[in-house]
């Protein structure tokens, strides 16, 4: 049982793409990440998936329209729908997600990883 | 589908100890809240709680231990663990927890909500 600071854990990694749990909760892993470029298409057959910005922006695009998120906003893709996330400057994100989920979700590709660590 | 922001959310209500709703992710809900004063010892006998500090100073307690948390810094309280919130001055608080508790947990009393709400 410890509390856990946000910026503190940011500082604790450089790695794109690559998110970092640091806590469990019930089913749902909270992680952090760092995001710049543009990921994959892809969607989540049976999770619903949090995006919250905590420093930066993200835009999130769907096949329909984009979702820009600034620093103490979040978004919750539903379950299903793709999705793609892009940022031009470094993000740093949260992000809640089922214990399964896989980040690239359908999709398996250089952007897969399939090993998570506590940071 | 529509995005958050924290801020803007947190202008919508004043009362205290009167968590809102504001999104839902798989079995869980995202709420917000501001608490000033203390709670009530309460546990939640199958759900992890998770407190997230928007503004200002809480103080989680267990029969042990405190815990402080500043803007940017969470906490899971593990289910079945007892807890009690407090704050000397308002904080303004993002809870994660299942779509089924509770918020006094096994306690029933004045401070019980029993109709959730979305703002």
């Amino acid at each position: 049982m410890e509390k856990v600071n946000i910026k503190d854990k940011l500082q604790k990694f450089q790695d794109l793409w690559s998110p970092k749990i640091v806590g469990e909760l019930n089913d749902s892993y909270i992680k952090l990440a760092k995001f710049k470029g543009e990921f994959v298409w892809h969607r989540h057959d049976d999770a619903d998936e949090l995006f919250l910005v905590a420093k930066g922006k993200l835009t999130i695009r769907f096949r329909d329209q984009d979702v820009i998120l600034n620093e103490g906003e979040f978004f919750i893709v539903p379950k299903g729908i793709e999705h793609l996330t892009k940022a031009e400057e470094e993000v740093h994100v949260i992000l809640i997600e089922s214990k399964t989920v896989i980040n690239t979700g359908d999709v398996v590709n250089e952007k897969t990883v399939s090993d998570l660590h506590w940071i």
